[in-house]
C-alpha cells in the first residue's frame, strides 16, 4: 500500500465512488418501495401509520403481515447484508491500487448482480436465478477481500 | 476530484467525522434500548436470555413478541437502512471537496432528522411527523449522492 | 488531524484494513450459514426456494419459521448492528493517527469479541457470555469514537 495517497485521487477511486453510490441508491429505494406496498395493500406496522378516518377497529386490522410487503423487506435486508460489505471491502480494495480494468470488472459485476437480484426477487423468477445473482456478488466481494488481505496484511 | 488528497485533511472531513460518529453512536444506542425493554418487560428472543430461577415453563413463556420491543427494533432497523447510506455517501461527498457551509448544512440536516425520527418513533407522535423526518434524511443523502455522481462519474 | 494524509499510508491503516476485512468476511459467512440451515431443515421464506418435485401443498408447508434458522438470523442481525459501526468509526479512528499499539488493541479486542459472540450465540452457551462478548465490542467502538470526537470535533 505504498502509493495509497496517490491512489485516492485516481480513476479507480472515482470508479469506486460511482458504483458504490449507484448501488447504495438502489438499496435506499427499497425503503420507498416498502412504503408503496404498505400504502397500496393497507398493511402497516404501527398504529399511527394507519389512515385516519377509519374506526379504531378497522385501523387495528391493518396491523398485519403481508407476503408482498415481507418480500420487499427480505430483499432490502439482503441488500443490507451484501451491499454494505461490498462498500467497505471495495473502499479498502480501491486503496490497494488495483488495475483499473480489474477494478471496473469487480465493481460492474457486483452492481449488476445486485440489480438482477432485486428484479429476480421482486418478480419473482424461479430459482436458481436469485441464488446465482447473490453468489456473483459474494464471489466478487471475496475476491476484493483477498486482494486487500494479500496486499495490506498486518495482524 | 483533483484535490482530494488535500481535502481529506480539511474542515469538511473533520465535520464529516464528527457528524458521522455522532449519528452512528445514536444508532448504537438502540441496542441497549432494546435490551432495556426486553429486561423490564421480560420478553426475550432466546431461552438462554430468560432469568435463571424461574421454572422452565415460566421461562418459555417469556419467549414472545412484545409491541414495545418490536417498535424499538423497527426504529433500529430504520437507522441501519438510512444511517449507513448516509455514512457511505457522506464520506465520498466529503472527498469531492464541497463548500464547508454546504457540507455542514447536509450533515446537520441529516443528523438532526435522525434524532427527531427516533424521538417521534419512540413516543410515538402522530404521522406525518415520522414520515417527514425520514424524508429529510433521504433527500439529504440523495443530494450528496448527486454531487458525488456529477463530480466523480466514472462508469 | 493535521497529518491525516500521511496516516492513510501507515501501519495503523493497514492494520485497520486487515481487521475490518476479516470481521466483514465473518459477517458475510452468516448468509451461507442461514442457507445451510434452511436447506437442511427444509425451512424457507419464499415459495420459489422450496425444492421442486414436491407437491404444492408439501412445498407450502416448508414456508415456516424455525428456531435454529431464526437464531442464525438474529446472530447475523447483531453483526450488522455492531460490525458496521466498528468499521465506520474504526476508519475515522485510523485517520486520527493513533499509536499502533493502541490501534491494534482496539481492533483485536473488537474482532476477537465478535468471533466469540458468534460461537456463543450458535452453541448456545449460557449467559452472561454472549452479553459480555457484545459489551466488549460496544466498549471498543465507543473508545474509538471518543478519540475521533476529541481529535476531530468540528460541529
Amino acid at each position: 500500500m505504498a502509493e495509497v495517497v496517490h491512489m485516492i485521487d485516481s480513476e479507480v477511486f472515482m470508479a469506486f465512488s460511482t458504483y458504490a453510490t449507484i448501488v447504495i441508491l438502489k438499496m435506499m429505494l427499497m425503503g420507498p418501495m416498502t412504503s408503496y406496498f404498505r400504502l397500496t395493500r393497507k398493511v402497516f406496522a404501527n398504529m399511527e401509520d394507519t389512515p385516519l378516518g377509519g374506526s379504531a377497529e378497522d385501523r387495528k386490522k391493518m396491523i398485519r403481515v403481508d407476503p408482498d410487503v415481507e418480500r420487499v423487506r427480505r430483499c432490502h435486508q439482503n441488500d443490507l447484508e451484501n451491499v454494505i460489505p461490498f462498500v467497505v471491502v471495495g473502499l479498502l480494495y480501491a486503496l490497494t491500487g488495483p488495475d483499473l480494468s480489474s477494478a471496473l470488472l469487480h465493481f460492474r459485476l457486483f452492481v449488476g448482480s445486485r440489480f438482477i437480484h432485486t428484479v429476480v426477487y421482486m418478480m419473482p423468477l424461479p430459482q436458481p436465478s436469485r441464488a446465482l445473482a447473490w453468489m456473483v456478488g459474494m464471489v466478487t466481494t471475496f475476491s476484493m477481500a483477498y486482494r486487500v488481505l494479500t496486499t495490506a496484511l498486518f495482524l
